[in-house]
């Protein structure tokens, strides 16, 4: 198991495109795990959420969230990205990181239909600047692969 | 976006072989995820760590955990399994599971071989018996594809 550089961490999260697992912590303290598009912005994670989802209704009593990106096959490799969230609802920039969000998930061909079904009235925008950021590599690489 | 029902849940757990995202919470009150290689034993999860690691010490504080299990590519699905988590070193266990949950996600070549890497002393089973269970298929289903 080798640990990734920050910038690894970040090559990683971005390509290829894989979904965000969000760790958020609700209100009787257990926690809710659920998969979410993302992007980064420089180095915060950006995604979207209706208001009244579960999720936004945890960060509201508690921001303090986590997400994790894996590969999910040998020689397997992950990266945690844990941080604050911050929610927003500005109009505009809800239809532009439905759009860029819509488009690394669906293709660029899609990103102006996803654009638009994602930033209905009651969208939220999640910023996630991360406290911490850390990744692994070849965690199984030191021993016997499959054949 | 469609709901599972609990078979089709179980069944999506169990193949193809994906990790799992487990969240535990920490004691400050924060989220932690990382991945893991777990089985179902009916319909409890099954998933090893050592009994040093931080999701062991998050559990003995705060057993209640949540699993994510996903399919990446359109048109998406997950499933959680959320519930308490139950630890065990019983050393006859820990060799059972290492060596089953080896072969499960490094093939049945390497079962053996990971059922000893993962049974030395410090090794803990944790059995998670789901309180929730729920699972989306579809979920951008209803919307353009792409082609």
């Amino acid at each position: 198991m080798e640990r990734m550089t920050p910038e690894e961490c970040r090559s990683f999260l971005l390509s290829p495109v894989r979904t965000g697992k969000l760790a958020t912590v609700r209100k009787d303290g257990r926690p809710l795990i659920v998969p979410v598009w993302y992007d980064l912005e420089g180095e915060t994670l950006v995604f979207m959420t209706g208001r009244d989802s579960i999720k936004a209704r945890n960060i509201r009593h508690e921001p303090r969230v986590s997400v994790c990106v894996d590969d999910e096959v040998t020689p397997f490799a992950y990266v945690e990205l844990a941080g604050t969230a911050v929610m927003s609802d500005d109009a505009d920039q809800v239809r532009y990181w439905a759009t860029r969000i819509g488009g690394r998930y669906m293709g660029q061909a899609l990103a102006e239909t996803y654009g638009q079904i994602n930033s209905g009235s009651g969208e939220l925008i999640v910023h996630v600047t991360p406290t911490h950021l850390y990744g692994y590599k070849e965690v199984t690489g030191r021993y016997p692969q499959p054949t």
